[in-house]
């Protein structure tokens, strides 16, 4: 293929370009034999490689190493974790001959009902984007391309391909899009795939003002942005909008629309141009590093995945301590029940695109049979079947409680059902089935050492039992070989140092958007604006069950000393020091959150926002410095009339082992030299005065006796002065007011 | 004055036109000498004639009896006590020969910290419409105007004059219009006020879609819109808007205006006449009864506001019961102390336009020691001052915890003071003064017989000490008799009956507007939507302290039966009859609540909804029936896309005594004919198959082989069928559909 697109471009008819604007089949672009333009493959991830060879013939997909989730991955806080699966990843894409993987997604957990959340990272912006721009830069310095995905606000599944997303300005930029910018400016992802629904009233492949305004000209993003498969509906419009690639291929209708357009002179060619160059950059970027020789590991990366999910499954209660199960524990020990179908049939992925036909699936009961066989009795009984006969269910408990009276242990694994981690449905609550609760409730009554496996990628309501059971685990859903690496846990192989990327509320009705989710039959207003998730709960002051980033360890960790500037420059990056230390028994990993809090911002902040965090593997007794740094740009939020800005204040630090744990507090007092100008002609007169800027300004036009006398007016408007007070305060006046601020 | 209004806009010129669109002065509309039209007088209410003769020279109002306020009056939930009101209050303006009264107000209680809260009835639309026809039927029927105020969205003090209320097309109508819609509907008010602030972008008084569109074209006012003081800003934007009136009438330069607009072809004169009709109709109206003769019943109207004050004071607390200390109770008791600075300067009402120069103002421990002073010793001790010097409020407390150790009782008067019940200005948060609740802490724990009397316009935080004291009443600010009344309520005289028009909160944090109120620099989004006050406690299935409609009474009420039909038919009444018994000591009313609650509506509504109430009085041992009669549209629900909506479905009908006390619960079927028309192009293929008139007008279109075909792709936007599947649906077949749809 020829490597100068100026050259190809000018070569191109009409009737190619506009070929190449949408898919030549369903994984692949379109290619121009005559220029010797090769098509490419983009395949599903994020969390393995799903590439379906022939679709139309119901093929399943090709074998691939299934790694931990998303919400699992978030869970671990760790960049060097991420590093290793998108390397494999990459190793994995080059193996299928996948050029593009569509992957990684960070839209923002809005509810705990959202049908995605388990391909989603968190339900916050930093700790998303910060994940997210380490898999893209991993996978991308492999030589294969990633898709920053779903640009924007795919927050739900209901009504998934028509919802209108109502956002207010300040959370779609705070909340919705940051993660995006982030990624965008510090990663540049080869392609950024435009979502199936709508925001404020237009769909997101046609967007202008998120594809044209905010993506290409404020963040400077030049690469190519894809459509979600089938999510164009007026090509043209989309074209214009900056949608460059139409996925799938199926329909030859829409090439022809533009072609049509540019003849009639509705669209230009130059934008049809524009496009693809895009398409042609990507194509050659693919093409520089050679896919073919690469082998599937199979066996290597199936300890990988073992070995990423042990950083990734969350310890969540372990009353006594009963959790490890160490040798020493056990001497006297005779037997472990085993309960739940889930035992058997893990859960460990969700459905829908991501989902991956793994190479090999580990078993939670072989796993523990494995670990534990050779010293003690182990037993296992279903408890539950998810598709019960009537009364089956209530035999099976029945059974298990009979069992589990004379057992040391009981395990059991409960979790959501299939079709409960599905793209294309959201949940209805954040129950787990009923037979479960009822049968951890009745075990408990029964055996005290009861330890319950949580398999389920969002967050769910613990309450009917949390305190009747001795210890907790949270897998998530921890892909191939997570039952390996839970039952490495549960002996105490692996020490657990996982933290929720998201708030686990008391009830569903506590959760932010549960006014408004999922809308009505065409719109949903986001109205709790940027109070998602720990944002909200603090704001509210308001209990959870677990908070965001919550996780408990074998060891101990003291949080010792904290570091920090009492004063930040302009610019300057703000470096802290936290000094931890293992008092414990265990070796083990700690992850360090920090918080930032704005003392008196001109628009209200969150509490606490997370700016930093950091994990640390420790010795018992062992301590050790941890450093963070943050850009000076970390401090910043959105104003609506102003963007991102960084204002002189004071700033709280907080260092937390978890959002509601905080070990260290202190003040910085942080300068800026910006000055907001948000005052109009409608602004208060009181505010022009309370504003220094504002207050030269009209200083600079009145004199002090006609501010004096107008001064009882102060809460009106500014241009009512004139009104008020025709003898002190002319309009021509007023303008210069405004001409003298607007121009300092 | 000449009769014929058409006759008189003959003879009126441009310019004496103009000059009528603005007032006089303060009070008056313009007077036109020429063709004798008088001026006539506008002056504050609601709560009392506030008129100020000569406002220059800082005269005081003239006195006039200050009944209770807005938030005592909605507390008696009693329609025949509001005509009492509103009667006295067309004397007394009559008498000050005021021809409109500036009021009801009846904005919804969106925060608990709104300045002009004790001005407002209640968080609920329904109760606040009931009340505001009762009130502006009778002082009209009795030859007084007044002015519906202030449309709409005045929610807030903070920025007032310039905040823009950004509010959603359903809660603007179910819940910020619905009341005024309703007493437009049926009490026809002589004016409506426009309000200072912006709703969606543009001032009350310029609101084309306010004033226009929903106020004149859909509810069919024609009556006179005046703004409020000041509130004009472009004064012709205003007049085509349709704000007839501007007031006062200081500023000429608006009349100059309409008549160079006039003159320069920008306005037409039909709109000015149009409002200068309105205005004369306006006068014509006042001069029909004369209101010389009538004198100011000093005495009567202060036993009157005696009267209601003793239905509006709510009892939120009574252990034992403590209350009321009668005369057996008293037998061997022998001192009551009570403590407060507001026993001697009671708050009685709020600051700001409502504030009335009372005829004569009852004092609370001189109340008390009328009624208990030849039984018992009264003391009296401060406790606090609410302009203490530092450390006067310390040993202040440390007497009154002397003093208070060896007496019977201790009344303790609490309240907010003055200058938080302001218009103009919000609270910052909820609690009483830190001095008092300290005060009422140390008291409780060195007495056991402590009763706290709330003076306060709206809810308060009482956890600090509510499980601390035996007895707590809610006096709210009820007049210049509240003391007299309070004190025969605490002696048994009168039984207390009022229930309280607004939720207590646990805490501020749990209020819905608490994410933003009061917004930021020029805007406030209601982002929670229709959920205000109860409706989102329910929603959420949160605690709160005292809930909407809670207050107790020295009786008991036994609700004994309900019978209420199990089916309604289009345009029926719904009747209902509730069966009341008294079975307590005290002869009692007892207020009764209707709520309901549609099961499957298209569009969520709040868990429960007040749509009817009742009062009812009887002797012990005695029982009635109350009757109460919903009309069919009571039902409905605002849909953006439909308007006012009675859905057939199942509804709930629920009797409590309190929104969080349901005695009685019912199912009814309601029959109507409204089909929901929301369907679109865009809208998914299945809305359109599950909908009735969507099946049938695809059926008419494509074949059932067709349909199913095409059936795997039923979650996409209808159109897409044919980008899909161009072999099956045709663009034109859509069309067609969607004709069929809208025409069916």
């Amino acid at each position: 293929m020829e490597k100068d697109i100026d050259k190809i471009l000018k070569n191109l008819r009409l009737s190619e370009k506009a070929s190449l604007l949408s898919g030549g089949d369903f994984w692949q672009t379109e290619a121009v034999e005559r220029l010797n333009i090769p098509a490419i493959f983009l395949v599903d991830g994020p969390h393995g490689v799903r590439y379906v060879a022939d679709r139309d013939h119901d093929d399943p997909a090709k074998k691939a190493t299934c790694f931990p989730t998303a919400v699992n991955l978030a869970a671990s806080w760790d960049l060097n974790l991420i590093k290793k699966a998108a390397a494999a990843l990459a190793v994995e894409a080059k193996a299928r001959g996948v050029d593009v993987l569509l992957g990684p997604g960070i839209n923002i957990k809005r509810s705990p009902l959202g049908g995605r959340n388990f391909e989603y990272f968190s339900e916050d912006p930093f700790l998303s984007a910060e994940l997210a721009v380490e898999f893209i830069k991993t996978v991308q310095k492999n030589g294969v391309g990633t898709s920053l995905k779903h640009y924007v606000a795919n927050n739900q599944e209901y009504k998934r391909f028509s919802i209108d997303a109502q956002i207010d300005e300040r959370p779609l930029r705070e909340i919705y899009l940051a993660a995006f910018e982030k990624v965008i400016k510090e990663a540049n992802p080869w392609t950024v795939m435009a979502a199936y629904n709508q925001i404020n009233g237009d769909f997101a492949t046609e967007n202008d003002y998120l594809l044209q305004d905010i993506l290409r000209d404020q963040w400077g993003y030049d690469n190519l942005v894809v459509s979600d498969w089938w999510a164009v509906h007026n090509r043209v419009k989309a074209l214009k909008a900056g949608l460059d690639l139409e996925m799938p291929g199926a329909d030859p209708v829409n090439d022809q629309k533009v072609i049509d357009a540019v003849q009639a002179g509705e669209l230009k060619e130059e934008v049809v141009d524009q496009a693809v160059r895009r398409i042609l950059e990507l194509i050659l970027k693919t093409q520089k590093k050679a896919k073919k020789d690469f082998k599937l590991p199979v066996e290597e990366h199936h300890q990988l995945a073992k070995e990423i999910a042990g950083e990734t499954i969350v310890l969540l209660k372990n009353q006594g301590p009963l959790l490890p199960l160490t040798a020493a524990k056990l001497a006297d020990k005779e037997s472990i029940l085993v309960v739940g179908e889930l035992a058997q049939k893990p859960s460990y992925q969700g459905i829908g695109s991501s989902q991956v036909n793994p190479t090999r699936l580990d078993n939670h009961y072989q796993a523990l049979e494995d670990k534990f066989g050779e010293e003690l009795e182990l037993h296992y009984t279903p408890g539950y079947n998810s598709e019960a006969e009537p009364g089956e269910n209530e035999s099976l408990k029945e059974k298990a409680l009979r069992v589990a009276e004379n057992k040391d242990y009981v395990i059991i694994y409960a979790g959501l059902p299939e079709q409960a981690e599905a793209e294309g449905y959201d949940r209805q609550d954040m129950q787990l089935p009923k037979e479960q609760n009822q049968l951890i409730k009745e075990l408990a009554a029964v055996n005290p050492n009861i330890i319950v496996i949580l398999n389920n990628g969002s967050a769910v309501d613990l309450r009917q039992w949390l305190d009747k059971v001795s210890a907790v685990i949270e897998a998530g859903l921890p892909g191939q070989a997570g039952a390996s690496a839970l039952a490495d846990i549960i002996a105490g192989e692996i020490n657990p140092s996982a933290k929720l990327a998201e708030s686990y509320p008391l009830k569903l009705e506590d959760n932010p958007s549960y006014l408004n989710f999922p809308g009505s039959s065409d719109s949903v207003r986001y109205g709790e604006g940027i109070y998602i998730g720990y944002r909200y709960y603090d704001k509210r002051k308001m209990e959870v069950l677990f908070p965001f980033g919550y996780g408990l360890s074998y060891t101990e960790f003291a949080y010792r000393a904290l570091e920090a500037p009492d004063y930040l420059a302009e610019g300057d990056k703000l470096k802290i020091k936290i000094l931890i230390e293992n008092t414990g028994q265990f070796k083990g990993k700690e992850i360090i959150q920090l918080y930032l809090s704005q003392q008196n911002p001109s628009l209200a902040r969150p509490p606490k926002e997370l700016k930093g965090f950091g994990k640390i593997e420790l010795e018992p007794g062992e301590k050790e410095w941890l450093e963070l740094e943050l850009d000076y740009q970390d401090l910043a939020y959105y104003h609506p009339q102003a963007g991102w800005i960084v204002e002189s204040d004071r700033f709280k630090i907080m260092i937390g082992a978890s959002s509601r744990e905080i070990k260290f507090t202190e003040d910085i007092e942080v300068e800026s030299s910006f000055v907001l100008k948000d005052l109009t002609a409608k602004s208060p007169f009181e505010d022009w005065l309370a504003d220094p800027l504002g207050e030269k300004a009209v200083k600079e036009v009145l004199t002090e006796a006609e501010i004096e006398e107008i001064g009882f007016l102060k809460a009106w408007p500014l241009y009512r002065m004139h009104f008020f007070t025709p003898e002190q305060v002319s309009f021509e006046e007023i303008e210069e007011i405004l001409d003298i601020y607007e121009n300092n």
